[in-house]
Parts: structure tokens; sequence; C-alpha cells
């Protein structure tokens, strides 16, 4: 905790890598009371039976500081002796399942099976992990990106990690949205009148953001809200921090650039976070109604979180 | 292969660990068109929803000549990184999960999910481990072991790793037994004219060799068959080989000797295989009209089990 802390009350809607790196910025300068992350469960997917939810994983693993910081993502002190083997059994070995990762796997199905909620599932995961802070699943429904390739439709993992992003998409479908209800403390927490900050990650907005604000009644939530809606640019000039947005953007016909982002999320959107290399687009973005912060928004570092975290959080203040 | 391979076609009933060191000699003296062993299925059961089949897979491990000869059970090479992390989680570490053992029970289990007969499961692992004698799953229906104790029923892998065989038993239960159809194979096997010898291994009568015996049929087709049924004591004087077999047979108002099991196994057994400790048994046992062999039947090396499987070939010869 800084020395002057703040009074926030914050939500933060975050995917995977990029969502988890300003979620731990957060979580070092907002105390767990102050501080929610609600994360992507779209990606979520079934793999041997094991019930597997990468987004959420990677925000247990970083806000409990258990994440491997050589491959950016995974945990840290991983083996891969039963991918090995699996391999040598002929078994499908294109998603990466770590020894260490295995066991968050296999006990999150377990808890499951047993009749918990995935919320549930998680916070006793977190529990265990020593995490304080709230890392909420957006719903406990089931929810699954499909993407739409010029060969067919495939399954977001198969997607992102078998095919590694290559297929030209020409949409994305969040399967089972229109049934989804969002967590109950998600609800709580975006409809608490001391909410003071929803501050949208750097994730990519179609296929980590689109499946938390497009569930029945949140974008209503959202513009209902006192609090200020930020979202952080995930693109940078003209390419994305990381991971395939650029790319979608180009193959959905969407200019790939920050305003092309504050675009898409449109009227929901208060303020917007963009990189310092994108100064010149904030007169335009400010023009059109926004409130614009430009920071370096790029976090090799700890520091780099808790700064950016910080900015955003003074940001929010500015929009009282 | 030696240089004077035996015409025998064998049938080897096997439990696990005992039984594999039995089998791996016979599977070095007999062709794969020789030999097929015929598994216990009975101890296999569910955990954290994959489907465990310890005797089947310390055969294939055995055969494949990939167990793990420091711990005697399981695969070389093994780490415990996945056990290790589940334990830190708060998951049940009860029983050894391995992160290569990891690999055979997620792929079996996904074989199992895809429609696949334990039998078919158990050939397409077998394939990938370059084992080339036929190991069979004595059904591919469900028959689990539950032991009666004095204070209550206990699945079998409960009570043999998790209470270390620890509780009084008072009755084993075959559950399902009555419903089980032989695999197709092995009863194909078994009705042989051709069969020359019926081997049961040295493993446990009640919880190991029980099982497939008693399942509808096959005591009377071991009975039919023209090839000599012989049994290796798992006994040798008042204790046996290993496992809980003699704690069970006092349990269970037996006497613990090598000469209790041939009356145990009855009128199925023509030959009756007992180490040299029990020598003194063997004119007793030859009165009752059975044939005995006395050897050393202790297995430490792999040449113990050549020399044993051989011994107990030249012995089935003589019965003809």
């Amino acid at each position: 905790m800084l020395s002057n802390p703040y009074k926030h009350k914050v939500l933060n809607f975050s995917g995977g890598v990029g969502g988890s790196k300003l979620a731990l910025g957060l979580s070092k300068v907002l105390s767990p009371s102050q501080l929610s992350v609600v994360v992507n469960t779209a990606d979520d997917f079934e793999h041997f039976g094991l019930h597997i939810s990468p987004d959420l994983d990677t925000l247990m693993y970083t806000l409990g500081e258990l994440n491997n910081k050589e491959l950016g993502w995974g945990l840290n002190c991983e083996t891969w002796n039963m991918l090995d083997s699996l391999g040598q059994l002929g078994g499908e070995t294109w998603f990466q399942l770590g020894d260490r990762d295995m066991a968050t796997h296999l006990l999150r199905t377990q808890y499951l099976r047993e009749g918990l909620m995935l919320s549930e599932a998680t916070t006793r995961l977190c529990k265990s992990l020593g995490i304080t802070h709230e890392i909420l699943p957006m719903t406990d429904y089931r929810v699954r990106t499909k993407v739409q390739t010029k060969t067919g439709i495939l399954d977001f993992q198969e997607y992102f990690v078998r095919h590694k992003c290559k297929p030209e998409i020409t949409g994305i479908h969040l399967d089972g949205i229109e049934h989804a209800v969002p967590q109950e403390h998600f609800a709580k927490r975006l409809m608490d009148p001391d909410l003071s900050a929803l501050i949208i990650a750097p994730s990519n907005p179609f296929v980590s953001v689109d499946p938390i604000i497009k569930m029945p009644g949140i974008r209503s939530l959202m513009m209902d809200s006192n609090a200020p809606v930020i979202a952080v640019s995930p693109i940078i000039g003209e390419d994305a921090i990381k991971g395939p947005a650029a790319k979608m953007m180009r193959e959905l016909n969407i200019a790939v650039s920050c305003g092309a982002v504050a675009h898409y999320y449109g009227e929901l959107l208060d303020g917007f976070v963009i990189d310092e290399q994108d100064a010149q687009s904030a007169k335009q973005l400010q023009n059109s109604g926004l409130k614009v912060l430009v920071v370096p928004t790029l976090m090799h570092t700890i520091d780099d979180r808790i700064r950016l975290a910080e900015e955003i959080l003074n940001f929010s203040l500015t929009m009282k």
C-alpha cells in the first residue's frame, strides 16, 4: 500500500496476460476491499475432460505472484513431463499443460463436478494461493468464444493456441452469451453507488472484453453507473501490445489504431488511456467527448504496472 | 527368445506388481503370439475424474520396461510436481499421481470418453508404448472391489493406498461381478483348444485373482479347459511376498500358508508352485491330488523372473 491510499472502489475488467499486468499494478495500490477483478471466461474450454480457465489462471498466478516471467504465461518452476509422456503416448499436445498447472485444472474440475460454481471454485483456489484481492469470473454460466474463419468455425483455444491465430477471421461469436447471468458479486460491485472507477484492461476488445460487456444487462449497468468507465488501449501505433487484436481488426475491416478501439467501445467510455506514442490521437479523441490520458502504457516491470495503475486512478479522480 | 522356444500358448492371470514380475519373465520366454496376460481391473477407480487402472498400468509399464525399479511401482524418470502443487492447493494427495503417469490416466480417460472399451484403450496405449505381448483387462465391464472393514465399507484404493491396509477386514465384495462379461479375447483364449497352460500369478487371491476367476462363466471354462491350471503361491512361509494377502487371510480366519492358498483355489488347480522355503508342504499338497513344483519363487532380478517362468512352463509340460 502506498502512503496515500486511494479511497477508490475499483472494478477492473480483464482478459489474460495483458490484463493481469494492470491488475497486478492495481492490486499493489488498492487494498482487497477496494479492488475486484472481473475476468473473461469465454476462452474457457474442456480438454481431456478438464475445465480449463486460461484467463482466470493467468490472473490467479499473477496476483499470487506465481506466474512464469520467462514464458510470460503459466506458472513459475513449471515442468512438462506429463506433456512429454502424453506426446510419447500419441496424445494431443497442442495445449501446453504444465505439470504444476495440471493441479489447478484437476482441482477446479473436481470442484465443478462436486457442484460448486466456477466463482466458488475460483474463490477456493485463490484462498489456497493466498490471493487476497477478489478475482471474479464474469459469469458462472457457460459462454464460449467461437472464431469464424474462412475455413470454418473454431473454438477459441483451437484458433488461439492450436492454429496460432493464423486462420483469417470473418467474425466472432460468443456462444451462450444471451443466456449468461453476470456473476452475482460482479453485478453487485457494478451497481455499488460507491464504485469510483471501472477500468477496462488493455485486453483484446473482441475476445477478452466483449464477453464481459456483452452479457445481458452489463451495458446498461455500465451506462447507469456513476463511476467513470476508463479503457486502456491494447493498440499502440498500428499494432497490438500482445496477441491477435491488431490482426483481428484488420481482418474485420477495422482500422488498427487506438482511436478505433475507443470508437468500438463507443458511448460506454468516459475516459481512454493511450500510449505516448499515440499522443497525436489525443486531440481527436477529446473532440469526440472523451477524457484522454496519454502515458507510457507498456508494462515491462512491476514498477511500470504500479505507475500505470496510479496514473489511471489519478485520471479517474479528474472525472468525478 | 530362448534358443528352444516353447510351443506353449499361455494365458496368465495377473494382479499388479507381483504378477507383473512373472508376466515379464513369461514375455521374455514366449513370443507375443504365445502369451496373453489377463489383468485384474477390480481395483480400477475414478480419481479427479480420471479412470485409473493400477494393475493394467503396472503390467504396461513393466512389459514396456518403463517401470520404476526404485519405487517398485509406477514409471521410471517420474516426477511429482503436479502432486506437489495439488497439495499446495489443498487437493487430496493420498494417491500418488506422478507427472508422467498422469499422461496415461488422461489419455485412457479420453479414450473411454470417446466411447472406446477399456480393452481398446489398453491396446492403443500398449501400441504407443511398443508393447507387443497382449495385455487384456479381464472385462470391459465395471467391477469394483469393496473392502468390508469393522468401521465400514471402503473402496479398494481407499483401503489399499489411503488407509495403507490398516483397517481390519471382515469381507471382500466384488461389486458388479455378477453382470461382468469377460473380455472377448480373454474368453476366446480360455476356450482355445490349443491353450497349453493357464498360469495364475503370485498375486493376492482375494483382490487380484478372484475378480478374474469369479466372473460368470470363467470357473467352468477353466474346469473345462484341457490346459493345466497352475497357480504360484503368493504366500511364502507365513507371510505374503508383498501386499496385504497374509493380513487379509488372518483377518478372514484363513491359515496363512501356501497350502491354504491351494485349498482356497480348490479344484480349479492342477498344479501349484511353492517356494523352496515351503518344501515341507509339498507332500501334503501332492496327497490332495495336486502336482507341486518347489522352486525359489522370489523374483528379485530379471534372471529370477525368466528362470521362474521357464520352470513353470517346463512344469506345465509334465501335466499334459
